[in-house]
């Protein structure tokens, strides 16, 4: 019997959808299970620089600081893309990432076996595939000064800046080790060390950091092959921790072994304060308020909040059974039609899986 | 009626092998056609290391310059993988590139109908791939400076610095535009313009380049997105050109398209000097020496190399169509035995192309 603030931040486009379902689901969890969630909304992205001028209002910022945790939607659209990179909804992404320290960016991969063959990939590759990429979330160069253009003796330049310091290599690669002890004891390392510098430092740290995890074995993979084993052969992969972009990259790649973007969940977990929780996929413009979004990946972003902000196992796992549930019956959303069954709208995915909490 | 010089680096592992096997079958076009092609042995990556102390002698670089066209084998090992970074088997590559200015590199993805079934992609996904990806080669993030290690305030850290001048971007869009006139007349532009400044110079000099170019249409695609839509529908592809970084990340991943990493060849075409050609792959010194490795990335190399470097197109067409008619007769070295058909050995698949030239 619990109490827990929640901050929702729908953001923009299906973000409005998705949160909206993953709050019906986690209210159906407080009735059953006897907890009592208390929901309080802020603006973030294009929404908020509509509303307020600027993508991560102070206001936002602080009602995050006051919960318990932070359920996310998505950010961005066509309609501010012509906005000066300070006024663009992402950097309200970006600046909550970094405001909130919200270091170690948690994407697991799973292939729910009624979704096999939703997956490009052949079904014999993607069944049983069971892996979470550790993308780091605050550093690299994504956050890297000096950022921006330059003219130089009459030429125009632009640069940004990949940097590390060792401790922040250290606390994502130990957070990796960690999650790999609870599973099949296998961190997979990405990282370009033949021609970064920051990844060489990235590797030693890694190696470092492997000393104190006896029990977990070590291997450092090159982001290219990474890029290419991840649709030859991704049942190898248990724990795959990697930087910002690259992390970015083969995360969204990653999504096709689990049919859908609209399936991948996320955690970004604070080093201190509240963390934040969010589906891998954007804010999808193109099918907003149109009832077709597929609300999973917001939901089971729900269920990882349960268990790793509030330590609700037995929750979480009613939350991502029901799910299983749903897909077992045969509800599909449209971006999951390949894979057969009957296709639903974002309203009736969600009821049947609060149903069945 | 010509006479080619043609320098060869053969380089390490599987590099002696599959550059050998090109080299046959290049003299088999000579024999064919009534050309004399000259070949000219140079040492680069760690068989340099070992032989001059250093991954890209000065030697290598004349011969390069006096030759009218590079064949390059693959370059690394593990027993380099200690050694300091301007040490490193790479170095010399990267060097090379540098050196001769090979500024736009061309990886083709092609299924051949009788490896449809080599991929982990569906068959209905991967029949008629065919598209092509510029990579740019010479600058990013894999040449800024400054790049290394520092200690600030007792802090270890390390920085890479990802940096372009617009006339750099403007080349190698270009390149793609032209050939996209010549192919479906799509160039996809891929980059990271919600995040990176680069990206955002980048995307401004490819719309400024479209201009020249009204019988072409140009999208921009994000980079994570270009990941996750290689597998969805690679058929959308047509030109596909984006930086150094994102491009050695796609083309390894897009390798599966095609069955195997070991069907991609490569053309790097400098501004000014001789071209160079190489397979995708790397050297895989697990198969080193085995008579297994696939040679047909160096042979669609120097298929490549003839087209582009010397224009003899019906010589390259005999070559391409001798490899087309190796793989419809059944042959397959090992790393595509998915797709049913005969194993071979490298010097039977070389043996069967030369004989079909
Ligand atoms: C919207 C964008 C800035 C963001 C990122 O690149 O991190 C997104 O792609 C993600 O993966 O969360
Ligand atoms: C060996 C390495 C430096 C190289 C690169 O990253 O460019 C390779 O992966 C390639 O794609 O040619």
């Amino acid at each position: 019997m619990g109490n827990y603030r929640i901050a929702v931040l729908p953001g923009d486009g299906i973000g409005k959808e998705v949160t909206s379902g993953a709050v019906e689901v986690l209210k159906a969890v407080g009735i059953r299970f006897g907890h009592e969630f208390t929901f309080e909304y802020g603006l973030i992205g294009g929404a908020a620089i509509d509303e307020a001028g600027t993508p991560l209002p102070e206001e936002t910022l602080r009602l995050c600081r006051e919960s318990d945790a932070v359920l996310l939607g998505a950010v961005g659209g066509p309609k501010w893309d012509d906005n000066p990179p300070h006024l663009r909804p992402e950097k309200g992404l970006l600046a909550i990432r970094k405001q909130l320290d919200l270091y170690a960016n948690l994407r697991p991969v799973v292939c729910y076996d009624s979704l096999v063959s939703a997956s490009p990939l052949k079904p014999d590759l993607v069944q049983g595939v069971d892996f979470v990429i550790v993308r780091e979330l605050t550093g690299g160069i994504y956050f890297g000064q000096p950022s921006g253009r330059v003219v130089e003796n009459g030429e125009e330049k632009a640069v940004d800046t990949l940097l590390y310091k060792k401790e922040e290599i250290e606390r994502i690669v130990r957070m990796a080790f960690i999650l790999a002890r609870g599973r099949k004891k296998k961190v997979t390392s990405v990282d370009k060390a033949n021609v970064l510098s920051s990844s060489r430092l990235w590797r030693e740290v890694a190696e470092e950091v492997a000393k104190q995890f006896p029990d977990v074995t070590l291997e450092h993979m090159l982001v290219d092959n990474a890029a290419m084993q991840l649709i030859r052969a991704p049942k190898q992969f248990d724990v795959i921790v990697t930087e910002n972009m690259f992390g970015d990259i083969l995360s969204d790649e990653a999504s096709m072994l689990s049919g859908s973007l609209g399936m991948l969940p996320s955690a970004s977990l604070s080093a201190s304060g509240p963390s934040l929780y969010e589906p891998v996929h954007g804010s999808a413009p193109d099918i907003a308020g149109m009832n077709k979004a597929n609300p999973i990946a917001a939901i089971l972003s729900a269920a990882m909040m349960l268990r790793l902000s509030f330590g609700l196992t037995a929750e979480a796992e009613a939350v991502e059974h029901a799910v299983w549930q749903a897909l077992a019956l045969g509800l599909r959303t449209a971006d999951l039609a390949p894979s057969g069954g009957r296709i639903v709208s974002t309203n009736e995915m969600v009821e049947e899986i609060k149903a069945a909490v």
